[in-house]
Parts: structure tokens; sequence; C-alpha cells
């Protein structure tokens, strides 16, 4: 038995801008952060369960006095207790009520919960001695059922339907962990496609992702039609026509704008566009969906909560789910979110890159393999070349394809250097 | 000229819970409480323009810290500059790229924005002698179109369209005016309907609330069927067949739980359901409508910005739009709000109670009368009567109406001795 005695939070921000590495249509210089968390506790395995808020600098120490406000939940209790009902817990920070009244349910607040849960979730793999993935790839469907908050779900996904779904992912689950030991699951680039970079720089990136044997590469668009074109066209002369060259619009447009900016990209064969419109917008995503089909509507890294999704799944917003590891309440709301899409049978591609976010997200798409869609067709995690190696457990990115981690946790640490470097304002690199 | 030289930010806490006022089925303990600003400047008329967060409680140095990471847009610069493009400042504030991601347009930041707003327009109508309502009623229909950012909107309002419910309203402006003053603006009261009640006591305010001349009370609902049934009984009993009673659900059901449920309060006639289900739910809200209609379903005090509202109000999702002065990103995105509600002939019906929410949004109702829907019909302002004592121009609200300000300001300011009192957690009430 052990007492959680401290938990550390930390203020920690990366200078990206300098290189324009991230620019897009509305994000011109973000300096990739992390608001910060460890779980301490006095157990004599001195293991600490690590999470983050990924934001892009200003405003990282509101979310980490948003982390900080739940602390009280923390210190003090009994660590295993919390750990064996993650459910349990997740629904007493969520449904604090008073805390609750600064959402509910939506950015700082819920992204901090997400983060105390994802720690959690870190102790627990770490102390079980299991990759994240392979912790929830392991517990059985009534397990998994128990770690969602149906509430505001039932409409669209009762229990009963989520342990259905679980259940029929059982036969197979040996096969499918060995089969990504052994093919990995498929990895798309986004690092060619910043809107920063000049033509030569996008065309020398795309040689390098099919040389690194990504099927997959990502355009930032939105902010000039003229340059859109040119860009697309680069992209396809180098790629060539069979290529997938997915476009991210990143909610710069509203509904008319996307659907008729897309009708200019549409000859350039995008794989999808991604963030056409605000993440609010669950009719505006539909409209603009019926309007360009067959190109597909991607969204998801900045949808606030698992009742937007939901919206999204019921009203044919969305072709392809991006959940994020950060944005919402943790691995048990991306739980919820699995089954979702399983319900609607929509593919997920996870939103990556950030800050850690890779290292987080993978464990995610790897569980749904093995236990909820049971499969990898039109799947695959965004991958984004840089900030790893300030991460305990980097991920393992080659061939294309991510490799599925076999250390112990989330993936969620931070080693101790980079902390000390980058710790806003007063790190070695700010100061 | 003058600059602005500071911006107090205090944490202010009331100790509600002590005694259930304000208790409800997903708030049993609320301390109602204020994330307040104060900016200052270096003008002779010593003015100062003030607004506020309203919060529960746990949270409000958290909501506190979001309105801090906006003090850099403020300190330092022209104070004119700012009053005279306040369309141009609330962009600026809002699509902050980097604070944005905390968003976006949602929750802790966006609130934070909604307070600085609020406080700008505090200042502005104190400058100009005249109280927020009339200093907007008199603004042209092309400056208040300036006001609001159309994007994500253009799809159900364009800026076009919105001068036009503009100019429509411009005939009569003076008559409207003249009528506010002579009749006031109807106010319901929320007093009576506490969960934590007695059936004596509900009784008993229910026969304050129609002595005080109130035409509509609202009765706080689902916790318990049983209980409801019974309080929804007395409550009509007390107040006759064609008293008007509302009901308030605050969030607590699932769609199919809210049309049952409904189904049993259905004989006593309810005015309205009230946040029948989640904020977010655009698509449940239009369900539970659907179902309970000719019920009408009512919500807004949670519903994060105009693009959720814009939804409900395409997808039938409400028949009445309960805008707050303090959750969306201030009077700014109100106008865009209540623009909205015109285009689609739905009647604003603000949500108020809370710390200041009656003094802060009757401008907006009043404003809307004059210069937006030009209608009272089927339209009123919630009432609580609690903790105006705090405020520098409390509301006057008697023969159950609201009768319109004529103090300068937008009615956001607290007396320096509850700041004092009341600041969290050093003030004389917490110490």
């Amino acid at each position: 038995m052990s007492t959680i005695t401290r938990v550390d939070i930390q203020d920690i921000r990366f200078p990206t801008s300098a290189d324009l590495d991230g620019s897009d249509a509305m994000n011109p210089d973000p300096d990739y952060s992390a608001a910060y968390l460890s779980i301490i506790t006095d157990a004599e395995d001195g293991l600490a369960g690590n999470g983050f808020v990924f934001t892009i600098g200003r405003g990282n120490d509101v979310q980490a006095a948003g982390i900080s406000a739940l602390t009280g939940y923390l210190v003090g209790r009994n660590t295993e207790g919390i750990l064996a009902d993650l459910g349990g817990f997740w629904k007493t920070l969520v449904h604090d009520s008073q805390l609750r009244w600064l959402g509910p349910e939506k950015g700082v607040m819920h992204m901090a919960v997400g983060a105390v849960i994802n720690a959690l979730w870190d102790l627990r793999a770490k102390r079980e001695g299991k990759p994240l993935w392979l912790l929830l790839a392991e517990m059985t469907p009534e397990e998994l059922v128990e770690l969602v908050d149906f509430r505001y779900l039932t409409d669209a996904l009762t229990p009963k339907e989520a342990l259905e779904i679980l259940r029929k992912a059982v036969p197979g689950q040996e096969e499918r962990i060995a089969q990504l030991r052994s093919v990995g699951y498929e990895a798309y680039t986004t690092t060619p496609g910043w809107l920063g970079y000049s033509d030569e720089k996008l065309t020398r990136l795309c040689h390098e992702a099919i040389a690194d044997g990504f099927q997959q590469i990502k355009l930032k668009v939105g902010a000039d039609l003229d340059d859109d074109i040119r860009r697309m066209r680069v992209a396809r002369e180098v790629c060539g026509p069979d290529f997938r060259i997915a476009t991210d619009a990143n909610q710069r447009w509203d509904v008319a704008q996307a659907i008729e900016w897309m009708k200019h990209l549409a000859p350039f064969n995008p794989a999808w566009i991604e963030e056409p419109t605000s993440p609010d917008d669950i009719l505006g995503h539909a409209a603009i969906a019926k309007a360009i089909a067959p190109i597909p509507v991607a969204t998801g890294e900045h949808v606030q909560n698992r009742i937007i999704f939901k919206q999204m799944l019921q009203a044919n917003s969305l072709q392809v789910l991006q959940m994020d590891a950060a944005r919402v309440a943790g691995v048990n709301e991306n739980i919820a979110i699995l089954l979702l899409a399983a319900k609607f049978g929509v593919p997920v591609c996870p939103h990556a890159g950030g800050v850690g976010l890779c290292e987080a997200v993978q464990h995610l798409s790897m569980f749904d393999f093995v236990s909820v869609s049971g499969s990898m067709d039109g799947r695959m995690i965004e991958f984004v070349d840089h900030l790893h190696e300030h991460f305990d457990t980097p991920v393992d990115v080659h061939d294309g394809r991510y490799w599925p981690p076999s250390e112990p946790g989330a993936g969620t640490e931070i080693i101790q250097s980079s902390i000390t470097d980058f710790l806003y304002p007063h790190g070695s690199v700010w100061a």
C-alpha cells in the first residue's frame, strides 16, 4: 500500500517558432509546450506517473494552473485505490461540481483532467511492467466498459453495445498482438507540408518521405489558394499519381469557403481534408462532407470531448476520426471515442506531432487494433519527426511504420535534462 | 489620450453553499464566485473598467490565471485606441494563435476573453456617461456589425443579413426606449425552485413570487422523479393553472431519459424544460425538442460560443435561447448571438443569477428590444434575489420587472468592501 505524496507540475516550452516547424494557416508561430505533471508516491518502487497537456506556448501556465486545481484529489490518497478504479476516479474528476462549471468537459479544465488521468495510467502501466497498449489490450471487455462514462452517450452507444463490440474483438487478439510486433502500424508524415517551407524544401522532404517508406504525407493548406494549388501540384508531381496526399486547413474556413476551396484542390486527389472549419461545427462539417464527397473529411485534434465526436458520427460529419491523446480527458475518454468509432464503422487516424503526442497516442491505436476495431484497414498514425529526443521512451518509427513500444508506461515521461533546460521562463534555453 | 496602466485581478468567493441557495441536480453546493478584473488607466477621469467570469467556487483561481494571460494585450496600450475598435480587439484576443489552442473559443480562456471585453465595454460606457444598453442602442447598424466576428457563422448569418436585421429595427427605437423606461422588462424568478428547499418553503416562496408581481417561476428538477412530480404539483396548486412554471434539469439527463422524465412532468404544463442534457449536444437537444413538443426546450447558460448556438438554431434544438453574460466572449459575441436568434425568430431569455449576472445581462436584453429583435414578446430575464448588494449599481427589479439602469457602465462593478471581505482565501469572510 502506498500514498501519493506529491504532484510536481512544470511549464515546459520548446522554442519551435524559431524555424517555422509546425507553421500552418491558423498557427503561424507555435512554441510547442507541455504543461507537465509527475505523480510521486512513497512506494519503494520509486515509480512516478507522468502526463501532460500539449499547448503551443502562451497559456501553458494557465494550463498548469488547471492541473494544480486537481492535486487535492491526489495528494495524500491511497495510490492502489485510485489505480484500481480509474473509471470511478475519472468520474470524480470530471464531475467535480464546482470545477465542472469551467467547462463543462472542455478546454483548460478538461485537458487538465486528461493529463492527470494519463499520468495515472502511466504509473499503472509502469507498475504492471507493461506498455500501456498491452495493458489495455489484456483487460477484459467487462473491465474496459467500467472505464467509460456513458453519460450523454447512450443515444448512440450503450454499455451493452460497447460490451458486444469488445467481446467480438476477443477472438484473434493474440494473433493481432503478434502481427503488430511483426509488421508495426502504418505512420504518415506531416513533416514535408508545413506552410512556411519553400517549394524546394517541400520537394526535398517529399522525396525523403518516400525514401523513408511513408505511403502518405500531409500538406497544410488554407492560407492562400494559389499557393495551395502550386504546392499540391509540386507534391503530386514528386510523389506520383497513386501516393496519398492529405490536406489540412486547420480550421481556417467557413462552410461555403471550404467547399469552394476544395473544388480547386480536388483535381490533385487529396486523401482527405482535415479541419476544414471550426471543430465545434458538427453541422458545418456534415455539409462540407456531403458537398465534397468522395473526398473524406477528417477532424478531431481540437474536438473537445466524446459528446461532440458522438454527434459528428451521428451526422456523418467525418469519415476519418483523429483522436488526440491530450485534448480530451485522457485514456478513459479516448476508449469511449474508440468504441463510438467502432460502432459507426469509422477509422481512427490519431492526431500526433507536437510534444509527445506521437509517444502517447500510438498506444491507443495499437489497443484499438488488438481489442476494439480489430482492424488496421484505412488506419494510420500521424508522425512528425521532432522533439522525440526529450522523451524517456521515444517512438520507434522506421520503414514508414510505428513499432510497438515494449517499455513499461504510457510513453509520457520527459527526461530530466529536458525539463531542466526548457522550463519556462527560467530554464537555460529561456533564461 | 490615456494609457492602461494596470489590470487588477481578484479571486472573490461568496460562501453560498452554506444555505443551499443555488442547489440543483448538478450543482449541489456552489460557492458563487467571480474572477474579477479592473482595468485602470492614467486618464484624469479616474474611471476603471470592470468585468468578471462567474464561477461556482473551486477553480476560480484557474479562471483568474486565464484573465492574467491576457493582460499583455492591455497594460501599456492606448485606451482610446482599444475602446474605439472593440470589434478588432475582440478578434485580436480570441484569435491569439497560441492562447487559442487552449479552447479554441471555449472554457477558461474564452470566458477570460469575455471578462476582459466586458470590462472594456464597462469603461467605454462609463466614459460616455451611459448605461451599456443605451450606448449599444444608440450605435448605428453599421457600427454594430463591425463589432461581430462572422467567422464560422456565414452559413447561417452573413454581415449583409445582420445589417438588414439591424436596419429593420431602426424605426421605432425612440418609442421602444420610452416604453422600456415606462413599463420595464419582464423578469421571472428562480428563487422558489432550488432543490434543497422543503415543500413548505417552496409554497411560501411561490406565494411571495406571485405577490411580488412575477408571472413565471422556475423549478429545478432531475434529481428524483417522485420528488419532481410532487414539487410540480405543489407549485401548480399554489400558482394556479395559468401561471407559467418553467423547469430546469441542469444537464442531468441523457436523451431518452429526458424524454421519459418530461412525460411525467407534462401534465403540469411546464413553460419550458431547461438544459435537459449536455450543452454540447445539439442533436440530442433537437431529438428531445421534437419528442416533447409542444413543451419548449431552453438552453444556453453553458453554451460555449456562437458556433454551438448557430447549430442549435439550425437544428431546432431550442425554442428559448438563454444567453449568459459571462460564458461566451463578452458583449461582442452576445451581439452575434442576438443577431442569430433574430434571424431564426427565437426569443432570447437570458440566464442570470449567480454573481452579477442579473446586473450584466439585463443590458443585452434591453438592447435586443430596442435595436435587434424589437420585441418583448415571449421574452424575459431570469432573476434570483441574492448578492445584488455587492454591486455598485445593483439591479432594480420590482413589480416582477427589470427597470432599465440609468447609471453609466455595464453593471459589472463590485463595491470595494465586498472585494475586501470576500477575497479568497484571505478576505475577512474566509480567513
